[in-house]
């Protein structure tokens, strides 16, 4: 076997950054192959997948229906394929609490894991940093801000003072609070700068995502939340910056495109042409701008600063009610604003554990999205 | 002897870089031990200099005014200085052509070579290079463009597929022709973002010295002279720019403050905390804006780098006549435009030499001195 060739899993292939990790696989053909595909519900492109890459190991949820197709491959689960010995990366591109269990078999099993998954570090960051140590496995982010503080810290000898994330602030940067509450998902999908999936859009527009992002930066870089801050910057240029003990600071530029930290951390720490990727066009760059994020219209950002200084399992209520809010605003059963209000509410009713496991997580998550739904079954009230 | 603490020669210790050298080992002392200092006139204060810093060797162009002095110390050349035993690092720290011989004796004895003088790269890049390459020696680059894109490449193991220098365009740079023309030396001393000696003040306004920049940016990181651009940043905060194969951008961002690069160079690759040093504040900062260089209204920029592209002795010429047609505007002798002028008609004359020698560069220097001085003989004309 060709050990310049790394061998990928990709779970969550048929979803946005599965798709965008596909594409950076074509343009640096042959130096990947693809060992494992897994999917949700999209069985149509799932087998235009399987055609292409003819992986080894199979995932999906529609198992049976995808059966019919002719072209050979063990079917898995997702903690079998995230800890396969044919495996060597493992692209974590599912969204929302999904990926946690597999992220975790990964990073037991010692794999290069590229996670894109924001909620497995943001629930469990503690417990995979740990795992992560034990067993030698290196987690590459693929998140844009991420990616760029990472780039940023790259041999420097001494870690971050303070980090900086950039945040596009979403549609609604401008609005009123009186605007916010008219918001539709329609609007809340339309994001200024950056095409992703419809959970993470609507994040993005509560500024939910860019919370989740601070939790992430913490377990990552281990930095304190204290030293994390947000800065708005509608442009959507630089990714983030990192500031270090000279007061120096490093920051990272490109055009909102994910391919770029994807193939960034499959290559890590080399970097390689790409035809595809686009290039700043400085003739056509005049000002580059910054503004303070408002936590009065942008509650999310507030709350979960507060959830990640607060740890335990305060960020998996963070996650799940977020999540469970977002799918019924998506369903036009609550309105934008409610989905921090909702949050908010089942944060305040909820007591962590003083000793966090596995378990804990997953039986918060589950308290947490059953108070979300038990909250709303009268949506009049919100 | 404390193998932590580095032994520091300083040549140039009473101007501007030489000044804030001498505060960057203040504030981080007992790191660094100041063996040597040399100066030119400034006999006062490199009086109090020997008197608080206690060198072990002093050059000083008033040699025989400061022997009154009653600390002991020993007379040596620049060169013994720059290639004495108990010296490990050299910061070259003189204005124009003078760093040349020192740069040259300090690298081929194998230090580290903290150069802040343009004027030794951009005259004899070739030489130095090749010769830091064969001895050993480290050259550090003390201009803050240059240390930004050293700071950028830590750790990367692919070099720049291009860098963008940034300039702050200098206090002219919205005066149309016709204003650049009546513009004065005491309009011209007065940077609006950099506190620097008269010569490098000067080329800022002209934009001689971004020129001067592209050819070190070109020998420091073997970057070709199609690959480097400059950009104007006015509020020169991103000090320069480098692009990697994978069309990712890193950029270094601090406020104008000559201290930072100053102890980069000293302390690399750690970096020490140092409260002397301002951070940048994000919350007052809300813009960052790029314009295009005016190659019409700057023309001094378009000469150097063709000069640079040239190469040959063709660098020397452009060094030495903006050093010489520079201390004509400070006097009052000829106009602001007139220094392009004077640089291009001086480059027109010159024929280089095919194979550049030490000799080569030092005889194109006084015939370049002399040309402008003998063009210039009857100012009226300019």
């Amino acid at each position: 076997m060709d050990n310049t060739v790394t061998r990928l899993a990709i779970l969550g292939s048929t979803g946005s950054i599965g798709r965008q990790t596909l594409d950076v696989i074509r343009s640096l053909s042959p130096r990947f192959s693809v060992a494992a595909l897994a999917a949700g519900q999209n069985l149509d492109l799932l087998r235009q997948q399987i055609e292409e890459f003819r992986p080894g190991y199979v995932y999906c949820e529609g198992e049976k229906a995808l059966n019919d197709a002719s072209t050979g491959y063990e079917t898995l689960s997702l903690e079998e394929i995230a800890s396969h010995e044919q495996v060597g990366t493992v692209v974590i591109a599912t969204s929302g609490k999904s990926g946690l269990s597999a992220t975790l078999a990964a990073v037991r099993a010692g794999k290069n894991v590229a996670l894109a998954n924001k909620e497995s570090l943001v629930m469990a960051g503690e417990i995979i940093t740990c795992e992560a140590e034990a067993s030698g496995a290196s987690i590459l982010p693929i998140d844009s801000e991420h990616s760029a503080i990472w780039q940023c810290l790259q041999s420097e000898v001494q870690s971050a003072t303070s980090v900086i994330l950039t945040a596009s602030g979403g549609p609604f940067r401008s609005y009123s609070l009186e605007q916010l509450e008219q918001v539709t998902a329609a609007q809340a999908l339309k994001h200024p700068s950056w095409q992703m999936g419809p959970k993470v859009t609507i994040d993005s527009a509560t500024l939910m995502n860019k919370g989740l992002e601070i939790i992430e930066a913490h377990w990552l870089f281990d930095v304190p939340f204290e030293n994390i801050r947000v800065i708005i910057h509608p442009q959507s240029i630089i990714h983030s910056m990192v500031e270090f003990a000279d007061g120096s600071v490093k920051a990272q530029l490109s055009y909102p495109d994910m391919r770029l930290p994807i193939q960034y951390a499959l290559t890590y720490p080399e970097r390689l042409p790409n035809p595809e990727l686009p290039r700043i066009d400085w003739d056509n760059i005049t000002e580059l701008t910054f503004e303070q994020p408002d936590l009065d219209k942008f509650p999310c950002l507030k709350l979960a600063m507060e959830a990640g200084r607060k740890g335990g399992t305060y960020p998996s209520v963070l996650c799940a009610a977020d999540e469970v809010a977002v799918d019924l605003f998506l369903s036009g059963a609550i309105g934008f604003t409610d989905i921090a209000r909702l949050v908010e509410q089942v944060l305040e009713e909820h007591q962590t554990v003083s000793r966090l496991t596995l378990e804990d997580i997953l039986a918060t998550d589950a308290w947490a999205r059953q108070r979300v739904n038990e909250l709303t079954g009268g949506v009049a009230s919100w």
